[in-house]
């Protein structure tokens, strides 16, 4: 295109920009929440578990103290679904984030079974690897306590192994790694067989070096069948690092997003050692929210035919956002973006450059984006190109007005950037 | 009494035990769990908020993520019950020694508002003032941080403030103290105001130190009038120290112990950092569970007329329990005891060097009582004298069985004793 034709083309988006601004809209694509009507599909947990019923089938009154590790029943449902088997995990309150963190927190003031010392008591910081794009607020647990952050490429079939496995081989300040191995946030990516067996078998200079293998979107298929999980414990341990993997879930996107049950698989010895630490800052986790969640699902089947329920709502959703990209993105080849099959997210890629001004670009319009940068260690995009696309929250017409909007900022922003190397 | 005289008692009481261990009893005083009548008292919860009501009366979406503080109307009720009015408190998930360990594991790896650097970097071990005897939780988070304990005695009108001054004013390693302030566990005190004006008021030399103010028994009264609230937080502002005190509770001995609301109540800069801090491992507590809460008691006043509730079925337990311990140990004069008015336990002293012996005996006829020293830190008691007695959870019954052989178990250990020593 020439400079008249990019200087032509930005007037007509100028004018479409100005008509999107005059519009005085309010819409809010920044974060992964569900929308009323997926909270609706879980209606019935609002009177469960219901007069009379508070015994757990092993007896335990769930109205009382104690039980670090959760009901049984509901341990084993997500064991199933998160691939670590029914006596490899425990069930804990509303917030997997919370697990992570205090995984975290104990190993800087008291060290994993492995460590040789406090994480805290190393020399210098310690290091964790950041696939990226990647979640927020992994980067941010890891920034609030002083650990550095290296970031690796997240490829489609999972982190750049190559990579990681030269930095955890030779660098002992290396502790830790954050992954979203199922529908990753943002872009989608599923980390495939091969690279999760290279992850947990690939030699480690820190003896203590561990995996957050956040599974948030286990179940959280777009198509009709989803992946099977990973029996990523069995996989560490025919490794021989049976410590390694720390597997996280909960049902905050397939019940209720604040009121929902969290969940950590690992070894054995692992768990114990969580549990002992965990005990120090409370007698048990909230039962009767398990058992209100285990009278509502029943079995795994039961969480598959709910999450069918969420796949009808969300599905078209996606479909829309990415038909609008297509539409009106496609052909300029400014931007690309992925295709997920399933999770919350929708990750695209502008002009380098260009993704700050895109954000601000809608700010003003009254489209609120999640901050450019924001899937990045430190908020920083080295190549200010990543923008993180939530279509989950708004009713379907105003997530069309609002991706129509982003492409028109997108363009736009391309022109001023095209136009200003020129 | 004579040697011989003592003898004879001896045997009489050997008899008696003997005849208590045949009777193959198992019953438990360890802990202050509530019993399943009185959580029955909290039957509606089970099937609240109930179809539909998912709204808060602010409009938010309790099902969804978000609002860190939790929700108003439950912290205007607990900020009138707590005294510290209705903005200086936030509600947060089912445990406040979750909140009590989370403000700790803070301050070690971030610092305070008023830190100059993060506790776990002070130079040597930082020391926590501990009332003995007192809660044995409290001593095992300072345990399993490494912070030094140091033993303050609890006298009827709370901490020894004169010790506590003296060892604040002098020690800048003195960061925290724990206090119960009211019906204190396990002797039953209440801190007076003029101790409280005293404990917020004395010079530190530490500028961030801070006491742990655990008002978990505020309002379980025994008696037909509780004590007001003291406005802590007032009292600490006037004094020049606003944000020295953290004021905890929650309802796990008013509702669901395993499933009930914590809160946290400070000066509004002390809230900000904490939900600061806090904002890193959960983007919310439960707040389904809050606005559960919130219809059951809809003010204040609920609670208290819950509470007198509880006091029905409670009063009689520690009668019972005081009854015996008047008849069968008042006359020989081997042991003291605390005569409660609130809370969830019974303080029995017996005599120097026979308390451990008198929780073996008890645990050898198959009553379980709470280990010897564990009310004093690093589970030490110097004088082998105090012994937890916890009336609520047994029914009736199994609880005069249990304390008249906990009676016995103290007789012959000091027939033990007294023989030894002569």
């Amino acid at each position: 295109m020439s400079a008249d034709q990019l200087l032509q083309t930005q007037a007509d988006l100028r004018k479409r920009y100005d008509a999107l601004c005059a519009a005085g809209l309010k819409l809010d694509l920044t974060r992964g929440k569900p929308a009323p009507d997926q909270l609706d599909l879980s209606e019935p947990l609002l009177s469960l578990p219901g007069p009379g019923h508070y015994l757990s089938s092993d007896g335990t009154d769930c109205r009382n103290y104690g039980g670090i590790k959760g009901l049984p029943g509901i341990r084993a449902i997500f064991g199933e679904l998160l691939g670590t088997g029914p006596d490899r995990i425990i069930a804990q309150n509303n917030a997997s984030l919370q697990i992570m963190h205090d995984l975290t927190v104990f190993a800087l003031l008291r060290g994993t079974p492995d460590s040789e010392r406090p994480w805290a008591q190393h020399d210098g910081p310690i290091k964790f690897l950041c696939p990226v794009p990647g979640y927020d607020r992994h980067f941010a647990i890891a920034e609030k306590y002083g650990i550095e952050m290296i970031n690796v490429p997240m490829n489609p079939d999972g982190p750049d192994v190559a990579r990681c496995a030269e930095l955890v081989a030779t660098d002992p300040a290396v502790k830790g790694m954050w992954v979203v191995p199922t529908y990753s946030n943002p872009t989608g990516y599923t980390v495939s067989e091969q690279v999760a067996r290279e992850l947990v078998a690939m030699p480690a200079a820190a003896p203590d070096f561990r995996i957050y293998w956040d599974n948030a979107y286990a179940v959280h298929t777009l198509i009709e069948t989803a992946p099977e999980p990973l029996p990523i414990l069995d996989l560490a341990a025919e490794a021989g690092n049976p410590n390694r993997v720390y597997v996280l879930g909960s049902t905050s996107k397939i019940t209720f997003a604040g009121a929902g049950v969290a969940f950590l698989g690992s070894s054995q010895e692992n768990l114990d050692w969580y549990c002992k630490q965990a005990s120090i800052a409370t007698i048990g986790p909230d039962k009767l929210n398990q058992l209100r969640h285990l009278q509502f699902f029943r079995d795994a089947d039961g969480v598959r035919v709910h999450m069918a329920r969420h796949r009808e709502l969300l599905a078209p959703k996606f479909k829309l956002v990415l038909d609008i990209l297509e539409d009106r993105l496609a052909a300029s080849k400014i931007a690309n973006w992925t295709q997920p099959e399933g999770g919350y997210f929708i990750s695209l890629n502008v002009i380098d450059g260009t993704a700050a001004r895109t954000v601000e670009l809608a700010k003003e319009a009254g489209i609120a984006l999640t901050a450019a940068g924001a899937t990045f260690p430190y908020k920083n995009d080295p190549d200010d190109q990543n923008i993180r696309l939530a279509p989950t929250f708004p009713p379907i017409d105003e997530l069309a007005t609002a991706m129509d909007g982003v492409a028109t900022c997108a363009l736009l922003a391309a022109t001023e950037k095209l136009l200003d190397r020129d």
